[in-house]
């Protein structure tokens, strides 16, 4: 596997645009567009949160063939809360673009990023989608990443290449979302392309068993979004043999491929959580089961004093004693070992008679390590979070301002 | 039901101290005394942290019998995380206030709070404790609750008289904590005191029935703590009819006091949360069920995007709606209703087309108070927290140094 340039537009076959349409502050890219050159094979994992903004329900209902050919995107307004005005809108967005590139609107699926319960501007969005039909570019991955942010500080891309069989393959990706990240679909918005040929049941399989083991083991700040979708569409470009069932040597490399560029969009995501000034990892070893090590892992990385004192450098481990305790998993306090980095904090449940001003030094690692050793089990996980900063609070005492 | 003076000392048969004994920042209060003048009924809730810290071993062991005379506490120090030396040293804390006071040591409660996974100074705490025995008062309320504070910027104390029949009985307390609180044992530490007739059965059920309704529904940051503890101590001195079982009017009069102290003391913890800035009362009405309820109020008052949004004075209500989609609970996004006050921002799950002025002059109003009505079934709840300000970052990154 080797990380290349080009982010979603290094794969064959798609091409994409991204540019100022009016709704977000003046020169901010807000409309973002992803085309295939023929009808693609495609799946999505979206948001469950029952307050469900209209695109989501629209792309739910577009997916249903596992094919399509565009993606729609506009940031600086959620279209939710927005009731048959919204799914109007929403419908409207895709139809817009349909007519645009000539293809059937059932084929465009659309995402929308931003304030909640307001009607979109859809004079400026329908000038947005005929701009970004005439500035589609075999380049335009970045103008894109660019036109998904919000608050996010800056664009985050990833490309890859691997090998399925001994055909090289590509998978790229894009991400935006710094803050209503937690549990079940963390990111608010994220696109990922392949060239590789895959059929639709394969690769909704392969992209639910990644977004569980990447999109939603990030947490921000435990708000997950009413927008939240993840979406792939693979052009069948490449020259691997077709993989057709969701297991075997093929479908095993396409998933680390596509792991590897979730992962890296995680930690992008983390890292610019809002207001953030550190990348964490919160690892679990030796829990009982999956379900006890996610509990652990989820209670420390959520745990608002933990994050306090990322951000302070201070290694005050009995929060983190405190968080895994809260957290339901099943072990014995004092047999749990506390690592920073490789430098151990807990041994027995106890202060291992650490320096303070060598675990102060380690807060500087990038990313802050945080292992907790459970000896319950054999199973183990990694969370991806941030700290809390008073960025934090300004960012979102001040977003609608 | 009539509010009075004196706090926990306000009931007949308590005397209390509070007193520096140098586990705290010099001059701060750090250790407390309530003491009863003969065995008393007695009953506790605790933290349900797996993660128990070793004073709550000690008094799950010691209420056993449902009877106490005296309660210990120190500040400074969570005698968490502190292995056997820890619970030796949480048996020597009761030992040495039982060889002062002349009383056996299994009617001695302890407490501690502070830093997690330090070895209490058992030096101070031994001085302290023969200061406090010395200088008991029945007027001491004050200084106990003061002598219990850690990050709190100032003592809570409540107390009532109500009447079970037609005789008058007392009911006070107080309590502290402003972080690390949240579901199950919300608050760190409260003692309350009555002079009631009360047999330990009924105490305890009365205990139960009135922690769910505040300290449960208190929450400010989601930490739950190593420590939390709900104690009450009942005299006798009160000419009451004995209470002797879970129902009928003197039940409910008990209960009825109990519940105002509690929530009064709830009041004041929220509103000395961490960095708070503003008492949020957060009221769901006509959820399908009281599970459901509690979800949803809880969705919103534990979300950071809404916490940080009412600092701000913003009545981004689409945070709000995104919190109750996450909780969980059953109802239809389109049914609902949300009131800042009095005064309807949502409709029907979208803009009320209310005035952003007018909603701005409400967050001025203590406590706000966001009311959801879920029109999905007949129960309601009232939960409650405070904002998220600079201050929160603060507060818990500087806390140990």
């Amino acid at each position: 596997m080797k990380q290349i340039d080009g982010g979603i537009t290094a794969v064959a076959g798609i091409r994409a645009a991204g540019l100022h349409a009016g709704i977000k502050a003046p020169d901010a890219k807000d409309v973002a567009l992803i085309v295939t050159d023929a009808p693609a094979t495609a799946a999505g994992v979206f948001t469950k949160n029952s307050v469900t903004a209209a695109p989501v329900l629209l792309c739910r209902d577009h997916l249903g063939d596992g094919t399509a050919q565009a993606v729609i995107v506009n940031s600086g307004n959620a279209n939710a809360c927005t009731g048959e005005v919204g799914m109007a809108n929403a419908r409207r967005m895709a139809t817009l673009t349909a007519e645009q590139l000539g293809i059937d609107a059932n084929l465009v699926l659309v995402s929308s990023t931003g304030v909640i319960g307001q009607q979109l501007p859809m004079d400026k969005i329908e000038s947005g989608i005929q701009t970004a039909v005439s500035t589609l570019s075999s380049e335009g991955g970045a103008d894109a990443a660019e036109a998904i942010m919000t608050t996010d500080t800056h664009p985050k891309s990833v490309a890859v290449e691997i090998e399925v069989g001994d055909t090289p393959v590509r998978i790229g990706g894009i991400a935006k979302g710094s803050g209503m990240i937690a549990p079940n679909m963390a990111t608010m918005l994220s696109y990922l392309t392949t060239d590789a040929r895959i059929n639709a049941e394969t690769l909704q399989a392969a992209l639910n068993r990644v977004v569980d083991d990447t999109y939603n083991l990030l947490t921000v700040d435990t708000d997950r979004s009413t927008n939240d979708t993840v979406l792939i569409l693979a052009t069948g470009h490449a020259d691997n043999a077709e993989i057709v069932t969701a297991n075997g040597d093929d479908y095993e490399a396409f998933c680390e491929g596509l792991q590897f560029v979730c992962t890296e969009l995680v930690k992008m995501l983390a890292r610019d959580g809002e207001g953030a000034t550190k990348l964490v990892e919160v690892i679990v070893k030796h829990a009982k089961n999956r379900d006890d090590a996610e509990k652990a892992a989820r209670a420390v990385a959520e745990s608002p004093l933990v994050k306090t004192a990322v951000f302070a450098n201070d290694a005050n481990w009995g929060r983190i004693m405190m968080a895994i305790g809260k957290s339901g998993a099943e072990f014995d306090p004092y047999q749990v070992d506390v690592y920073l980095a490789d430098y151990r904090l807990v041994k027995n449940g106890m202060d291992a008679g650490y320096d303070e001003d060598e675990a102060t030094a380690l807060f500087a690692q990038d990313p802050v390590r945080i292992t907790i050793d459970l000896r319950a089990g054999d199973t183990g996980i990694t969370m991806w979070t941030c700290d809390y900063s008073y960025d934090y609070i300004r960012i979102n005492a001040d977003y609608r301002t």
